[in-house]
């Protein structure tokens, strides 16, 4: 871990474990419990929890996600509302509550407001738009973020997400659908990544923890 | 002009102008004209327009056909829908218009009714849904496509336009929005193609003009 | 499940399974039970149907559906018929066949009539001009969709398949042949999507059953 | 104009003018002097402007916008710094500053301060650190946007251009290195999408001008 | 030219025009002329023309070849069928009889023979079985390409082209219709590229014309 | 099985087993059988092979082909030369081999000839003249295509498959290749479509052997 | 094995190991053992390495690299120097690194350096820069590659790695990053191609160690 | 021009000219006389040049190259061979020549050496092996790159060109077949780059001119 990223940056100690290897993941959760740190470790299958130490680690099978140490109590009221097009999308929306959660940043969830089902949106529309920041999570067409976008001032930041077959495996469709939107102002974030539009949120929110005791960004060179 | 194929199948008397010289132009519609026979012109540009004799033509500019001959009464009331996600969708909506009055099919049109400001859809949602038919024409991200197919018990075509810049660009997001839609039903038809939406109505109508007297399919080979 | 959706829109009881787990899926199952409603579930594979109650549903191995509750009496003649270019797109072809009895919409199955053996068309071609609404279900170069469209004035439906290799693979070449159709009138839905094509053929037919005692669409908004 | 959007969700009067015809474009602005409204334009390119009467406009012509009625005092500091990576990016980048003035927000400009000479990133960046949020606007690869997402804590919102040549010809490129940035919490937009930065950073800001006096959402349905 | 090509190979002493200056044309032309060699020029448009001695040419419009010197007296009767999908692939189509001609192989040419009329294919169908070769030249979606190779025993070479709009732009659809052929037996080249069929037919006839008197192929190496 | 259409045009007795089910097969084969018939299965995998008799098949473990019947006495010489790029090649290659066979046409294999060691391709090369057509097969960037077809005047076709990674992963950068070639005449088949090339010889030869005795092409339609 | 090419152009025994059977990589190194030569095995797994005398080969499981015979001693100080993006893209760079020990080529390795935190970067700047070769690999966005070259006037060679998800997957956001870099002079190899970047490295240090025994390239031809 | 970035790297004084207008290469221009400076201006085509004072540059109409000021004398002999597939390629490759030659780098050409016609390379080749680095510039299918690598144990750098069309078109089959090639250590550079290429050239010869009296890289951040 790069422990003086954090202390520079104010960003996340985050892990992201697809990629890595059991080994290389269980040194990195060692390291932060022999410094005494918090840790959120990303897309953690089950079959690498396994080798790891579980009693430690407070582990979510839908977001794949698991924090070492305690939670910050939760900001409130929430600033930030998880809207998800449809049930199959809540693993990346909760990659995204989790996330802020271990920042201290409440959420509300909102599941399966899809378009095709406009009314289910308009219901919560009035609570949804009492948030500062909206993420919006959806596969397929994508067309819950144009539509979100022109119906609330808030901040909208959408993650596409891989659910979907044919023209939509993937979720590129999904993507440029977000990206291509009629609907301004609408922030864009990789497919599947939740982690990385909460960190979009917690810059908005100016909420990332260690900025006031930030190092200066840079020594002199040799 | 493959006569043929109209007497046989019901076909449109059509004419794609675009990939086809002034002078191929010219010939069919001297042709039709020596058979008495009405002609749809599609695609068809001013500079082209220039070498064919625009007196007998009734040409538009917005969906840049031509018409040669009278158009049949129209059918009232409109059983097609045509709607539009901005005004720079209108060329292709407005190919699909006449490709319908060709055909003796009226049609009625709602512009600039996108997402990005969905109450202008709603103030129309319940004269839309009077029609059998919604034709949905959009470019860019392509959302009015789902939000329609969730709000109509209708038949809804969608038509991607190549409007838009970026991953826009060339139609390809708004078709695979078309394509992956999470609103069931939806019959999709190439970028750009108005012309094509108004067959898929015609069909489903059962209005194309020949039907009842057409041959036999397929003559003895030899 | 959104009831509400389908007392409004007369859209079908229809669950995509593919991407939910055996919870989500047993869950709804449950609940349509509760509510004595029939349900239609898609893309159920063998792995997920052991974890539901097999006994009540009536589940069919090669569309991987599943139907909970009795099937309305099919309406007759069949309106639709359903042609395959070949025996491994079987698998869409009866996805749309019991999705549309289901809806109580029979159906008239063409098998193995693909461009390659074009007598094998021409055979049945009569029959297959005798139905309102053809789905035509072809992977590979889809070539079959073109030649329908010219051969029958009925509204045809393609569906592209994903079967075949190399260029083919993942069904873009045939989807891409179903929108490039020199044939006009060609609706076209997603990659082996036919569950859509048969809910295109219902809104084109008029036929989807809660039409009449559908509710008013928006409330009014707080 | 929909002027209704506007009162209702306190979205930007503006208009892209590249897929309108001059005609169009001059119907808006004339209904927008009649209603003594303030308007933006974007991508209006020089032979457009000469079809409208340009001495009522305040036209740019790096960014390509124009500007009906007085600019709002600019609040001070600037909130918002813009990033250029090369001098060829000054379009999309003035296109976001323009649109930030619109809305009566200043940005501080920073060009060519690209990742091949990165030192003069360094000269600026404790000035860079010191606005809200960064706008980082690039072409070719894109890699000063995971540089300054990795050296500043502030919101950081990606433009990526179109300018470059073989693989990076469209911006695709410099698109996908934002989005798969390692760096976490980068926004977003569009190719070439000045206008659609701004609109986030406004959002962020919680700048946009009607907002107190927007009129509730929904009417309700018929 | 690389006439040590032409004496070891048999290759055609064609010159692609398209990517070469007018002066290096010019310096071709002449060359040959000094040499008293026959001469292919392909994808030479009027512009470049107009800076050649257009006297000594057999320029074709639209083909887009010039001839430089005499023909050989055509082999009769033809044993290439060229069969055109509709009249705007005839340049391609034209391109390949040309090139056969220029090698004194006669060819039978078949115009707007597409699926969308299948009984125009029917009509000449028994014609066309009667050649050794068939050049089969489609764009949009080239469902032609499959059609005819189940139709007829002899060798197919798919000419895919570039005619279309949408997803058909650039030919890719037809081309991969071409190689995904559920037809076996189909030999593909190029988009648009007439020239290269004309070679591949000409291979298959073994009939290039100078392979008796080719040098062996390769001298030692220093 | 289509027995018809082999009666008719003289297409191979042959069944593309990836995309069947074992049931399928094994009924296919059965019904074979029964009509005393030979059949040529391709891609059937070891797995299916367990559901099969495999006493009355001739498998081959490399290029994953059976064949049920008698092979024909092979014609001497061989007129196809079957050229390999890499030992990771054989399998496509051996598609080819065991294809041609089927028909009674005899092959000869050069392995491990590619581009990267010229000589070995070299000293096969007079060889390889004396055959009348070259089927070349190869992944990765595909250049022994255009180096086998700028040394030989026989008819070449190039058979891309999907060994390699990266940018070669799929085998569209050798399909590209061969397409794009500068050498003229080359006859391009879809990815590993061994099976492919070996029709595009056999229609070349003329070599398909129900020929003579095919059957007028199409009945009269009702 | 061609140890033809070896000896003619200074080339490696290397066995790309990925798309060999077993059987066929045990046969070379056998084949090996017998001429008494040393092998270097690239992308074998542990499953394939079961299959070999694994008490002869030196076996590192990160690289997936097997080396038959001894090291030759390394050169000393390392010219090359081996700077890693993240700790996933170990393997590749480890691939890399051991391709060059097998070449008697030291080098230095620099992991998890990534713009993200580009003081680590700094740290080793001086020492990275005293080499005369660097081979920078990464994937994600890629935005090293072009950071490394803006600071150090070294040769540096880009490996992009598969690593990351959405746009990143495969690898090919990372491999446009390094082709479209605004840092000149760049060199580039396919994604996950250390192998091939050691070799690049080797041609530039003219190190390969047959070169002054070659043989003349080609023998006559007959 | 950031004249601190050649200070401190070595890099050339070179402006990209494509992406930008006349006024900012007029200004480039002047501000370099002033400082009595180089300067290599590439992508500079005859319009722009136009803008400039025609009379202090030496302009090259085939690279579109301009140089300010004396170029050193050339070293002798030359290190750096520069091979060319096609006549049409030597835009690029006299790009790179242009380069080379402003940083006193002189290069031997080798045009029309495709692999169409093998012998001409062959010819060449004892000539071509004695450089030290071989710049290979293609369009089309690229071959000649793997057919150059095989051959010569020189650092080969591959340069793939735009020509071509359909699958050809904008180079990426030709950078994709550089990429992939089976013959190890090619060094790739984005296409059309020339420039990039004579720049890896010179990186690997350590020729970059200002290098021994380069800046310490990074000042202190404040």
């Amino acid at each position: 871990m790069d422990w003086e990223r954090i202390a520079r940056t104010g960003t996340s100690e985050a892990v992201l474990c697809e990629p890595k290897t059991p080994r290389q993941i269980e040194a990195i959760v060692r390291h932060a419990q022999e410094l005494d740190r918090r840790l959120l470790l990303t897309r953690l299958d089950r079959d690498k929890l396994a080798h790891l130490d579980a009693k430690i680690l407070d582990y979510d099978d839908v977001s794949r996600t698991a924090i070492l140490g305690a939670l910050p109590p939760p900001r409130a009221p929430p600033r930030v509302a998880i809207v998800c097009g449809g049930t199959s999308d809540v693993a990346a929306a909760d990659e995204a509550a989790r996330t802020l959660a271990f920042e201290g940043e409440a959420s509300s969830r909102y599941v399966d407001v899809g378009v095709a089902g406009l009314w289910r949106l308009m219901e919560h529309l009035d609570d949804i738009r009492a948030h500062r920041i909206v993420i919006a999570v959806a596969g397929m067409e994508g067309a819950i973020f144009s539509v979100l976008a022109g119906l609330v001032p808030s901040a909208v930041i959408a993650v596409p997400t891989s659910i979907g077959y044919g023209v939509a495996a993937g979720g590129h469709a999904a993507l440029n659908a977000a990206l291509a939107s009629c609907a301004s102002g609408l922030a864009v974030v990789n497919i599947d990544n939740g982690f990385g539009a909460a960190h979009v949120a917690l810059r908005m929110l100016g909420a990332s923890i260690h900025r006031t005791t930030m190092r200066p960004f840079m020594p002199a060179s040799k």
